[in-house]
């Protein structure tokens, strides 16, 4: 009854960001990801939405590294040993990222997006229109993480 | 500098719901996913979060189909013809769906999750917690999906 056909992802396109090394962390920053031009018609009507998810493949991560389990937030060991599902670290048996980003424009096959933490070369996977549906009220978060956004914003 | 190597992703589990057939496009419905006892020591903490991204694989969707680059959403003919990027069709080059629930419990290996629009058998991909980052105020979505939004409201 489950599939076991391989499950092989193709990139539609590539990130081409204007920042170096670890500045592509800096979410003000803009970054260009360019389809292929075989699906540029597929962004077709995208231009319409003002933010967008993307998936992208982290080309960086080792099959070894693949098979971690547990890690500490940003490798910061004062705080908790955690699952990978309940962090959002690189280090998973699918590498593949999610952001929400800002869509700023739109030029033929070119999206320029604010808010992607992606490096230079990374391969994208999709593109998904951000709506109502990807919303909640009554957000709650663990102790860890509500520390880590509260040095973030004093450092901001 | 492009990496050529081919992306291969596993199943980390499977999506058993409660409903079968169009039922599970009801939101407020349970699932429940099945976490393969390999990886359920990642999953440590994620009961501290309330909602989670499930990334999953359209395992209905055939490779023909995943050319597919143009749709009307919902395949109604009253509203415009999109591309495949600005729509949340299952059919897109790669066809991965993200979707975001209400995580109720966890039990060992098992998530049970409200809203999950996925059919019984579907492989589960990732599991990443719902934070703050992935909030945006200000959307701003076309005319063609407030029209759909109405109708749903209306109907409900």
């Amino acid at each position: 009854m489950q599939s076991q056909a391989k499950i092989v992802l193709n990139p539609i396109g590539y990130v081409r960001p204007a920042a170096v090394g670890d500045e592509v962390k800096d979410k003000t920053r803009l970054s260009t990801i360019v389809i292929n031009d075989e699906f540029a018609e597929a962004l077709d009507g995208v231009n319409e939405f003002s933010h967008v998810f993307v998936l992208f493949w982290l080309h960086g991560v080792s099959e070894e590294q693949r098979k971690t389990l547990k890690v500490h937030p940003r490798g910061r060991r004062d705080l908790p040993l955690l699952g990978v599902f309940a962090t959002r670290t690189m280090l998973r048996p699918n590498p593949v990222g999610l952001t929400l980003v800002e869509l700023v424009k739109v030029e033929g096959n070119v999206l320029t997006v604010r808010g992607l933490d992606a490096f230079d070369g990374t391969p994208v996977l999709d593109i998904k229109p951000f709506d109502s549906w990807d919303t909640v009220e009554n957000v709650r978060v663990p102790d860890w993480w509500v520390k880590l956004e509260k040095e973030k914003s004093q450092l901001g």
